[in-house]
């Protein structure tokens, strides 16, 4: 059945072509430019042709039964074409409309309306008030608002929520570096919902970890049931804000979902396996530590920085996910401090070394090498300190080349420097080589400490 | 005593001056690139001129007394140089040098020796193991390290720590956009603490917000009496890690500090008015908040949003700092509903008005002047989407200068959208017009939070 979500061979796509930078227009042209091959069927009787496609006046006109219909026509009209789809046999409908549930009691009657005219049909809806899907192993992404680029990269992350704040328009997938095997907006979730999903993506082989943005569950006996037995296989990650009374009540008039008591989701994550993330920006950064890293096969971690404070801020974060501070064996011991004396234990501060000794940076791939064929160290954090005009940062790269194909042990990488085009172009060289990169000493910490709890449940 | 540190005529610079990204060198680089317009007198008796800049042998040969020394020789050298220094009445040293109490034994040996020459002479020490001191007024800035930049922007945030993370060197400043009065690394703060410059701060004019990274703090009463009457007049901003026993160990090792019960400290904060904060980016990004936006006169929250799920975020945020959903004024409410019906409410939510109204961005600046406008609204977090190729971000701009010298609540901004190049443009756009942006939605509401509870007290 989700087959027709995110492979299908053929969409059919009702609504406006007008151009612009939302609507079916820009759908076609994102299915276009990211390399999708099915067939794809513009339904309006105002168009010949859609961008060289040939359009078509109805559903019943088309000289094909598409696997999934994409509609952006007004809430009203809904139904009625949800039912014309029916009627051809189409059994997946992503519907974008929005002025649903999310808008007022009107829109809660025609919500309840499509969801029983689909239901007499077999079809399956994803929305209403969602910005669609995206498969990056077949191209499929029929993105209702022009995003600027087409082709994500391809990697384990599948994100879903119910929100188009996970979808192309919304997020610099480009900028983030973040290999992405499915995307799902739920929007509405007036049926297809986050077990729906999970159960998916749990025989997904292109996805290794699925985020979760989610303001409520539909049902608590079967989130705990789906969510332990998928989280046994892969990493969940949930995002769920709602945790106060207000923002409770907001998420009501968002997506006219009914909010879920805070501590029962609490429970019920800890049950299930689930890992909560505190901030949006999570949803996009920490699970590149499943999808690009070995598991540790411990909690000790090791930290090699150019600065003793944030040695410190991420001692004081690691004990929040159990990670103690690794004790180095004699052999890194003393090759450290044969660098520098003193600089053989964890954190390794390489900042004092760095003034003291000439030409330390070419030692760096050494250190580096070291500490991560250290047995005492199961989960690395690198600070990443890059200068003027980027001297060092060949050593960086030299030290992290030398690590490939090695994989076992977890690293994560922040930069920070003077320059923001030197660091920048450092983590993007580092992510091009397979190596995560956070923006923050707390993000790279969070990814480490429930990369371990994952591994050790 | 404290305008020798920050103010100084003349500066007296001890160490090599081999050129590179660290040392004497790079310290008169910055000072002449920085603008500082005193005295520079690079002392080593192995250089004629540095920089084009006379050298001497010594302390002794120097032509005038300098108002502040800076060294970076070997720590056992150091001690012997400041009795040199004592000898000629300068006052005031930053030492750069390491190897004191963050490294061993003799380093604590060698830090009680420094703070008793220097005592004995009257003579006050910021360091040692400093990145030292940075005074944006009189281009005053001494950086050890290599930069690049040299000039910083101008404006009311004074950032000091124990910790060079602040520093140049480590910090992009023009492309956080932030405004700074001074900066102090105290590093192992053997004499110059947090109090003496919360002292200094208070009366310095150009200082309108103080950021602090502590790793403890060396007498609890004076922090408690000083920081209680400084904050009443500017805002003190905290980030202290060594909340877990993990984190108070390595402080202890970082700066040879003695870490302080983190309950202990909490309550002094609250006993004196201090807002602590929780991510090391924050010291960078919630001061901007109190430097360039008003005070707020209620805890009503006004919300204006392209994403349902942010405004549910913002709102969960939002209750943690005592904020309230602001209920628009009828005469707000009757404009937003005539753009499109039931946008009338906060949060305002303008993703369904862009897809279904024609032409809505030249309408923006409208919305943003009404709500702004509305006596209901007491603080706004403003989120605004940036489509492809920056279409939209001539509106938003108009939108902003139209508010420009109105001056009545704080606004803050998180921009999102698919292309980094323009959430970039529009943010550094939106800052030189004196507006705040900030990284994360959930650091807009942090710093509406603060800035309403401190309205409040």
């Amino acid at each position: 059945m989700f087959a027709d979500f995110f492979e299908p061979r053929c969409i059919g796509i009702i609504g406006s072509f007008r151009e612009g930078f939302f609507g079916g227009y820009t759908v076609v042209k994102s299915l276009l430019n990211a390399g999708y091959k099915g067939e794809i069927y513009p339904v309006n009787p105002g168009y010949e042709a859609v961008l060289g496609l040939k359009a078509y006046p109805s559903i019943k006109d088309l000289p094909g039964r598409p696997d999934v219909v994409l509609i952006m026509i007004n809430a009203r009209s809904v139904g009625h074409v949800l039912q014309e789809c029916g009627s051809r046999g189409v059994r997946a409908a992503i519907v974008v409309a929005d002025g649903f549930a999310e808008r007022n009691q009107d829109g809660v009657r025609l919500q309840k309306e499509i969801v029983a005219r689909a239901g007499k049909n077999g079809m399956r809806i994803v929305g209403p008030n969602t910005a669609g899907i995206v498969n990056t192993e077949n191209g499929f992404n029929p993105c209702p608002y022009d995003a600027g680029y087409y082709r994500l990269k391809r990697g384990g992350v599948a994100i879903c929520s119910q929100t188009g704040m996970i979808n192309p328009q919304a997020v610099p997938f480009p900028d983030l570096h973040l290999g992405i095997s499915k995307i799902c907006d739920l929007g509405n979730k007036c049926d297809v919902d986050e077990c729906d999903i999970l159960e998916y993506l749990e025989s997904d082989a292109a996805t290794k970890v699925i985020s979760l943005y989610l303001e409520g569950i539909k049902d608590g006996q079967r989130f705990l049931k789906t969510a332990r037995r998928v989280a046994r296989k892969k990493p969940i990650l949930v995002h769920k804000p709602g945790k106060t009374r207000a923002g409770a009540r907001a998420s009501s008039s968002h997506t006219g979902s009914l909010a879920l008591d805070d501590r029962l989701f609490d429970g019920l994550s800890r049950q299930a396996g689930v890992f909560r993330l505190d901030r949006f920006h999570e949803l996009f950064e920490v699970p590149k530590i499943f999808s690009s890293q070995p598991p540790a096969r411990g909690n000790r971690l090791g930290i090699i920085t150019f600065t003793g404070a944030v040695g410190v801020i991420a001692l004081d974060e690691g004990a929040k996910y159990g990670l103690t501070l690794a004790r180095l064996s004699p052999k890194t011991q003393a090759l450290l401090d044969n660098i520098f004396p003193g600089t053989g234990k964890v954190p390794v501060d390489l900042g004092p070394v760095m003034a003291a000794v000439k030409d330390f940076f070419p030692l760096y791939p050494k250190v580096l090498g070291a500490v991560m064929a250290d047995e005492n160290v199961h989960a690395l954090f690198n600070i990443l300190w890059i200068g003027v005009g980027a001297e060092n940062a060949g050593y960086f790269l030299e030290a992290y080349k030398a690590l490939k194909g090695k994989r076992e042990k977890p690293i994560a990488t922040w930069v920070y420097g003077p320059e923001k085009s030197s660091t920048r172009a450092l983590e993007r060289d580092l992510e091009d080589l397979g190596f995560p990169v956070f923006s923050e000493p707390e993000t790279c910490i969070k990814a480490l400490g429930l990369s371990v709890q994952y591994a050790s449940d």
